[in-house]
């Protein structure tokens, strides 16, 4: 069976109400719950998936969090981007072991962990934020995961334009992403994928707007999940009766070589094609 | 400028109509499209994002697939798991560099090429089916992708367990999962995660019973993910008419180890926390 | 401009925290809210959606209920149907002026109150429920809305059938309608229409069998509407971050006449009809 | 058993294909289907939900149509307003027997339907449409449905302003509605409800700009209602593939007495409220 070693990071739920605990294991630390205390040195050599007791007699289960759970759980300092919009963003992006990915701005790193986790050793992640107070958040959630060898942090606003150039993907978490399309395009590579995430109509209009209009973007995409959870006891099964409704729109565009025979990039409207019933 | 490359694995869009092909290529070939033909050889050193034309002068986009182009475009023999749903699986199940994952069946192969993206090269992919013919179709898809090489293909049935040990997580796309969860349980490490994908609401509610029955699963969760679309053209942004409005239930719980004291490892019932309005 | 009278239902609603009253209006009464109180006489002669103070000088907004309105904020025993259904139930129901409407059970009377609104005085509701102390929160509602005089509330269990027979429409609000669907059919006129509301797949499932292995019924539907609300500040409009994902199903089938030819009147199986993309 | 009169609107569904049929019935008349004829004097006198045979003995069900049929089946000359949302808009709108309703535009006359249904005949529906042809054809399904008395329709711009005052209800089917807001208010009860359907986010921006700089308008909501059908075999009982996805989002107002003493009648702002989790 898999067991716990020093330096791995390991989730506690708390089988009575599901308090979560994340944390690096350490020789010689102690973890406070709010139902007692448990010495790293007895969770170390455990087997995942087991239950452990405090001092107190209050049981534990002991895992290896997923990303989901990583995302789910860092401290968070501005709200995240959701893990059902991360594991998309991922697969539309192209994000992969050995990927160059740069994103602005960085939050609480959420996005930033979830790139990190992806790219492996051999890629890279470069996070822009203006704001220092909330990288430094991030910059802790990413050492605690032990994923932070991996990112370069950059204090610096996306309007004076990036030091990397040929990005495989660029994700922009901003309040006005329109305004900083050259910028964005100027790291992409040739072909790579420009993400966004905006929460309101107005800027989703003005976003796709400035997309469409500008010469290096094609294949402007804009699409939203919507996560639906199901209560699972098997006598009454049945979705939540409340849910998150709204995350943010999520927008999508392709860098290209701007085409001088086309004043614009953009394929064949396909606003007649649909047939709706 | 990134240049397509011999070798590479390229994505063709037509301009006029959008119709894709997807290509690997490779010296002396030639590219037949609907609107006439292309030879490798005057595509490879093309910049990425980047307008050729075949001999009848009709435009396409040359581009890298992302990871959500790959699986959209593969050959299907049978349904797909969607990208929406295997960005989440990947999120949900800790799918990152160096991961063993395990899945039963193959199918088309849209998730294993998925999975495989995101193992890497020191990750690995075990993928079971008991069709031959569909595999033999996935096989074509991951060879393609320039994956297979980190892909097990087996023919056989869940049902008569799995071969591996110790995989990190596991995911389940066939008709009746609640029928090899001692199976998967054997050959999950513990506190590994378990995904399965149901279409039913019939078989949502047995595997939700089987799971809550077993004494080696906890924490199981049900959700689905619905993808909208939207229409872009700036002057008139609007939700496309109509969706595709249900591809599964995804299910997903955790391999932990049975504790003798208690009939089953489920935490308290969560049913009456919920206050809705 | 149309003023309050003497025996209106009237909705006040404070312009500083939105907080509701549903009174009628009675000459020498007082209206006592969270800030302030209002003499019914003061409110008699005043224009609706005008706004009014109460003697400390807060503002109240002075209009009529919609019928949305009334079964919103009506007083609650129970779960009650949402106005997003019961505005469905009735196009589906076919409820008008002049309808015959059956109801098992009563709840709070929120569907109970959308009925005797639609039925006009010259339709009639019969309502049933095996819990005195709802219906007569029922009958409380109903009598302050006006409209009791067009409902006929009955202390029974559906299981033990309904008195009417050759009503237009019936609804089953109750844990097992599965297991009244005879006493539904005797007193559904040929051709008139079944309602039910499940909220758990379990119930779902097992509702939709015994509908389907029925003679008396053909043309079986199951549905579910979700609301999706948007905030409305123009600088900054977006779906609001959380809603009510889940009320219930909503089953619907026809009464028809059973055919001896056929063991089942179900139409064709429709499964094979659609072509997901 | 409730019988077929002459005079009755009669649906007809074929049991081999569901194809359907809306007619009134008179004396001496042939009703052609794609499978054989019927005489209606051989329709009139059987029971509502019982087979019926063509020539051919081709089986249909013999129906009474619900609002709901009869929005969904009439004659479509543009895109008509879909039943989930009529519903849900007569609930808003506090549309019930005797109440006097204005729509712009006509449309096919779905809503109208809906309308005219519900206001009985002591209420009274104007539809106005600046397109005759489009007119004409709603005339046709109203006069079929038997409703047409209840309405009055007129040939005319929403811009022009509306004949009528005083009314309770009013909706704007159109593409402007934020341009005749004065016409609506003037033409509105005061506080009578404002409801209107547009597409695009664009509209929906432009038009809750609009309301909330209107002085005479207040209580300002937006939203939208999806409606997910379910496959109803109870072996495999699931969510249809594909769904309608979008029609439109409808917004409501209250028309409310300007207050002198507020430039605007908005309600304090309640984009803080809401605690997202």
């Amino acid at each position: 069976m898999r067991q716990a070693q020093s330096g791995d990071i390991v989730l506690l739920i708390s089988l009575r109400d599901r308090k979560t605990y994340l944390r690096t294991l350490e020789h010689g630390a102690t973890l406070h719950t709010h139902n007692g205390y448990l010495q790293h040195d007895d969770i170390i050599g455990q087997p995942y998936g087991s239950q452990i007791c405090t001092h107190l007699g209050a049981k534990f289960y002991l895992l290896q969090p997923t990303t989901e759970e990583l995302v789910r759980y860092i401290r968070r300092s501005s709200q995240i981007i959701f893990p059902k919009d991360s594991g998309y963003i991922i697969m539309k992006l192209g994000v992969r072991p050995g990927s160059r990915v740069l994103e602005a701005g960085t939050g609480s790193g959420g996005l930033t962990l979830a790139f990190a986790t992806m790219v492996g050793d051999s890629g890279r992640v470069y996070s822009y934020d203006v704001r220092e107070d909330l990288q430094s958040v991030a910059r802790r959630n990413l050492r605690e995961a032990g994923l932070h060898e991996r990112v370069t942090f950059k204090l610096g606003d996306a309007a004076d334009g990036f030091d990397e150039t040929d990005v495989d993907a660029l994700f922009l978490d901003m309040l006005t992403p329109w305004a900083v399309l050259d910028q964005a395009h100027a790291a992409l590579a040739s072909g790579g994928v420009l993400g966004c995430l905006v929460p309101t109509l107005n800027q989703l209009t003005e976003l796709l707007g400035a997309l469409h209009a500008h010469p290096g973007f094609a294949f402007v995409e804009a699409e939203e999940l919507l996560l639906r959870r199901y209560k699972t006891l098997p006598a009454r099964v049945r979705p939540e009766d409340r849910m998150v409704a709204h995350t943010g729109f999520l927008v999508f565009a392709r860098a290209v070589v701007p085409d001088d025979a086309s004043a614009s990039p953009d394929l064949p409207d396909d606003d007649e094609e649909e047939q709706p019933e």
